[in-house]
Order: structure tokens, then C-alpha cells, then sequence
């Protein structure tokens, strides 16, 4: 494993392709929530508990060959933009942040080479594992924190209990400590309504819905996280599936819904995407909200074949790196409020513009109906 | 002179050219109202009546120099779309439509070749007499009508009291029946709100001032109308000058409060502008009121160069053009409101484009100041 230098650009990956349904699913995401066997939970443990608990860890990660030539961070070593930039990635949690942006000692993050995961130490659990991967690939970011669990169970023991299963600090976690999430897009349900009826479905199915990042944000250019509520009573692989299933049943109910727009409401629709395209490439300041409102647009628009691009590849990296410690990484400082808006616009606008010019995007500007 | 097939074309002289202090003032109008003597007013004339004044100041149009090549429509044989595009380019008033859009008999327009001008017969008055010009020349509009004016007084006799001065159907006209106006945009006013002050300093010298077209109608995108409100008293040489004395006041005061806005608010300016030019370049519905407001955005912008294009004479242009009529007939066909917003979008894009593919535009498109 090496040092917080090797995790620049780490992370990304699962930008570089789009995955199953990508016209629905952004991301998936699958964590596992592990603690050590006769260890205290991070909330008891105090520091010297924290530090015991990494330093096995790290001698876990070591052996593990899954883990060969992954980034071992301790977060109080990490310059503050930086973990503001593995937060952005999601890679690490706001929690694990600390109170005040100052993380605690033994809080730590290993990153992968080559895949993206992430394994936090010293979260609210001793471990939290977890793997990203574009689009709808549930299974396949299962198997990926699954190989990492096996490697790093069999150098320490983890608290297991025959009855429940893992042992978490959160009761809710108990059991396989899974949660699996899709990130989905559904502009065609809320813009026929619809959302409310399908989020209800969603609850009573077992399965829980927020926005983008962590509890409590609001939800933003219409896009949801859902995710599994609980851990307990069947295997991880049930419940990985479980999640698969229904996601794949609102992105039929989503698609159905864009067809309804397309039907009853072209113009209309036509006139949006293109309004949320124009402003994206002439805008000379953006608040993030508006951005993710104004890719939202795009994002539909593409999708439905009304407008000629950008790639959806492009529109994930833009949500990624058009964030603040990104923008602030770019320009090497830090950025005042209305500076940070100004280089968020010239930076989305930038990509915008070298895309189509690249013949992903205005080139074909003329391609949507004409009255 | 000739029938309605030669107006087709007339009444856009003044668009392609843009006249001084083309930064804020758009155009220039200056109008005489003038009755026979010995006719009973419009209002008071019946069918009969206003027949023979109409052919009256046909004969004397006829024997006018300056009427040479002129059009004469006779208001209920011209199709009912284009009098609405006589209306759009400000060559005929509401009035003379008719109430319910049927002309009365003997109602009419004259419109002479190569200037932008024109006599409106049985409107409120017998005669009303307009000059347009670009830009603000008050002193060189009135000089067109006051040779009109002249050469129909030398054929008919006009009502004249040597106490009053010309006698109009309205008091308010009687004098001079002579108004004088220019269209504003004062955007800088508006934004730094220094407007109401403005306009109720212009009220105290004796002006008034109203939105666009007609009494009545709403303000858009901070375009203003600055007229005369008393024709009596003075000559019309000194009418028209005190008109453009305070006009050129409002241009100062305007002006100084653009600075304001670049030094205060540069950025939120630029973002304003380019926001508008974007919607403008993409929208793929407009309604006219939103189109205006874009247009005033535009404006702005240019005159500040924060923006390459396009140029006056373009945003003058589509104006006009981007109105209902003129877009009925483009597409040769009545339009369903729906179709109409698309159709101005249409047109309002391809113009841009045109524009700025013929280097007036977007071309420099990142010439703005960069964060």
C-alpha cells in the first residue's frame, strides 16, 4: 500500500463507462458495515482503541492480494481539499470528515487500484467496505466489497454472531450489514407526477429513498438514491437481488413515463432540454443545485433522443467534478462563493464546448423537431 | 401611387440602419394630426363622410412630390393579416384596425417608397402623419412629416385656428397636433433601480412615457416610449427639441447607471446577458413578452460588450419579425399559439446563427471575461 500522493485521480473509473440502464442508473453502490471481533465500537473506543483497531486493519489490507498497490489514507494526514475531494469522489463519508472538517485520529481510508471501492476505518463501524460501478451492476459491486470482506476476514476476525449475524454499532445494520443503492434519474415521474405513487411503492417494499449524498440533503435535479432499509433475515446475495429487482421495476415505470412526455408533451419537453442545454454552455456563474437542475434537463434530453449530446460520461464526470474542492483543486485555492459559481460555469461550459467539438454534442444541434 | 401588393416590404427602411445613440435608443417617431376644413370629424362623419375625405387626400397625396411611388391602402381590401403586419411595423395604429379587426370603410394608409413614413387616413383625425427613423433623430423624423404635412396643406385646405393652431378630434392634440417619441431601453435604470425616480422626473417637464405599442400595454423587457403630453403652446421645431433634450438626459442618466452596473455587478451582468443570449440560441418555444425581455438582455449586453453579437440592427430586426403576422406569413398559414412560440423560436435561432456564423456573433463567443 502507498500514500495519500497515490490517491490523486482515484476513484474516477467508474466514470469512464456508463453500465446496465444507464439512461435510469447513474451509479450503484454496495457496502458492507464489519467491525472487529473484541474491539469496542468507534463510538466507545477513544483514541487509542481507533488506533489499535486501524493499525489491524492496515496489517489485514497488507496480506490481502485484492488490496495490492491500494492507497492507505490516514485522514488526519490528508490536506483538508484533499478530503473534501475523496468526499466528493464518494469515496469517503461526511462522517468520516469528522465534526467541524476535522477527522479523528484513526480514521483512515484505503482506496483500491484499479476499481472503485473504498474501505473507511473508523466510520460509525471499524470497516465499512464499499464498491461503486456505473449503472445498474448491483451484483457485480456485491461480489467486488464481497472478494475484499473474505480477504480481509481471514487475517482478523470480525464480530460475528451465529443468530444475527454481523455484529454493527447501528442496531439497523445487524445482520449481513449490506446496504445497496442505485442512483437513479427520474425526471419523466416527477414530470408526469408520478413520483409519489412509485417512491410509496418503493417504502412498502422494504426499501428506503433520499438524495444524492447522505440523509437529510434535499433531493436535487431529480435524482434519488434507494437503497435496502433493512440487513437482517436473508443472505447478502437476497438482498443485493432484492434491491436489483425492484430497481429495475422503477426504471420500467421511469421509462414509461418518458414515453407518456414524449406523447403528450414533446414540444414542451423539446423546449426544456434545449433551454437547460443553452443555459449550461452561455452561463457565466452556477450554483451546484441549478447545475444538477440544468443536467437533469440534459440528461433527459439525451435520453430521449431530443437532444444530439453530451455523452452521459461526460454529464457523470461534470456532477463529480464541477463540486466545490474539485473546482478549488482545479484552480489551486481556495474560491470565494461567487468566484466558485463563476469557475463552476466556465468549467462545465469548457467541457460542454470541447465535446462538441469533439461531435458529442451541438454539432447536430438541429436534430430535435422543427415546427 | 400603387395598390397593396407593393406595401409588402415597406416600413422596414428604418431597420437597417441604426442611427445615433443606437445604445439606448431604438427609434424615433414623430406624428401630426391633421383635419380637413369643413369635415366633421371621424367620429362624427359616418360612412359618407369619411369617403370623402379619404378621396380628398388621395387627390391631394397624389399631386404631393414627396408621395411619389407611395402605396395607398384602402384599410377593408387589404387581407386581414397583413394589416396586422402593417400594424407590426408600426405603419398603421390599433385604432385603424378596427374594432373586432374590421377596418371601417374608408379608412386607409398611405406608405411612400424609400422612407420610413406614413399617413393614416380617418384614423381619430382625418390625416394622421408619422415619420420613424432609427436611432434618435426627433429634429430629422419631424423634418419628413413637416414636408408632407406642407405639401397635402397646399391641396387641401387643413382646420386651423389662429388662437388654438390645428384643431383635433382630441383636445389633448389640439396646437401642434404634434407628438414626438423615441423608444428606449434602460436596462441600467431598471437594474439598479433608479427608474421610478427617472421616468417621474420626465413626467415634471412636461413628458410622458408608456410601454412599447399603444396605452395600456404592459412595460417588456425595459423598453420605454418617451413622448410629449402637451402639442399646444410652442412651435414644433421647439417641441421637438425640448422632446430630445430630455431624451438625451434619460440616454445620459442611463449610461451612467450601465457603469454602475459594471463596476458593482459586472459579474452577475455578464452572467444575466449570456443567460439571455443562450435561452435566445437554444429555446425551442418563445412567447413575444419573454422574447423582449431575452432581447433587452441581449441589448445590454452587447452595448456593454460583454457580448460579440449580434448586431443592432439584427436584434431591431427580430423585433419586428418575431411577431405573430409576420410569422403567419413566413409559414404562409395561421399559426395555433403553440405553433407560433415554436415558430418564433424557429426563427429567432436561426437568425442568431446566421448571425454569428457570419462572424456578428457568438464567434467570440468566449471574449467575456473569464473567472
Amino acid at each position: 500500500m502507498s500514500g495519500p500522493d497515490s490517491a490523486s485521480g482515484r476513484g474516477l473509473d467508474w466514470l469512464d463507462a456508463t453500465g446496465p440502464h444507464a439512461d435510469v442508473v447513474l451509479s450503484t453502490r454496495v457496502r458492507l458495515a464489519r467491525n472487529l471481533q473484541g474491539c469496542a465500537f468507534v463510538s466507545q473506543a477513544g483514541e487509542a482503541g481507533r488506533l489499535a483497531v486501524l493499525s489491524r486493519i492496515e496489517e489485514a489490507a497488507a496480506r490481502a492480494p485484492l488490496l495490492e498497490g491500494a492507497a492507505m489514507l490516514r485522514m488526519p494526514a490528508v490536506p483538508e481539499r484533499q478530503r473534501r475531494i475523496l468526499h466528493e469522489r464518494r469515496l469517503v463519508s461526511q462522517e468520516l470528515l469528522g465534526a467541524g472538517g476535522e477527522p479523528l485520529a484513526g480514521t483512515a481510508v484505503i482506496v483500491p487500484a484499479g476499481s472503485t471501492a473504498s474501505l473507511m476505518v473508523n466510520e460509525e463501524d471499524h470497516l465499512r467496505l464499499q464498491g461503486l460501478a456505473p449503472g445498474l451492476q448491483l451484483m457485480e459491486a456485491w461480489r467486488r466489497v464481497d472478494g475484499l470482506d473474505e480477504e480481509i476476514g481471514r487475517t482478523v476476525p470480525l464480530a460475528y454472531h451465529n443468530e444475527f449475524g454481523y455484529l454493527t454499532a447501528c442496531p439497523t445494520n445487524v445482520g449481513t450489514g449490506l446496504r445497496a443503492s442505485a442512483l437513479v434519474h427520474l425526471p419523466g415521474l416527477v414530470l408526469t407526477k408520478e413520483i409519489e405513487k412509485v417512491l410509496r411503492g418503493v417504502s412498502q417494499v422494504g426499501l428506503t429513498f433520499r438524495g444524492l449524498y447522505g440523509e437529510g440533503s434535499g433531493v436535487v435535479g431529480n435524482f434519488f438514491q434507494i437503497s435496502n432499509q433493512t440487513t437482517l433475515g436473508k443472505s447478502e446475495e437476497d438482498l443485493v437481488d432484492h434491491v436489483a429487482r425492484i430497481v429495475d421495476t422503477v426504471i420500467q415505470t421511469e421509462l414509461q413515463a418518458r414515453q407518456v412526455l414524449m406523447r403528450d408533451a414533446r414540444a414542451a419537453t423539446e423546449d426544456k432540454v434545449w433551454r437547460a442545454y443553452g443555459l449550461l454552455l452561455h452561463a457565466r456563474s452556477l450554483r451546484y443545485e441549478e447545475l444538477m437542475s440544468l443536467l437533469s434537463g440534459v440528461r433527459l434530453g439525451v435520453a430521449l433522443e431530443l437532444l444530439p449530446g453530451p455523452l452521459v460520461r461526460l454529464q457523470n464526470k461534470i456532477m463529480i467534478l464541477a463540486q466545490t474542492a474539485h473546482l478549488e483543486d482545479a484552480a489551486g485555492r481556495k474560491l470565494a462563493p461567487e468566484e466558485r459559481h463563476a469557475h463552476r460555469a466556465e468549467y462545465v461550459r469548457t467541457a460542454l464546448e470541447a465535446s462538441a467539438a469533439a461531435g458529442n454534442g451541438e454539432k447536430g444541434g438541429t436534430s430535435g423537431s422543427q415546427p
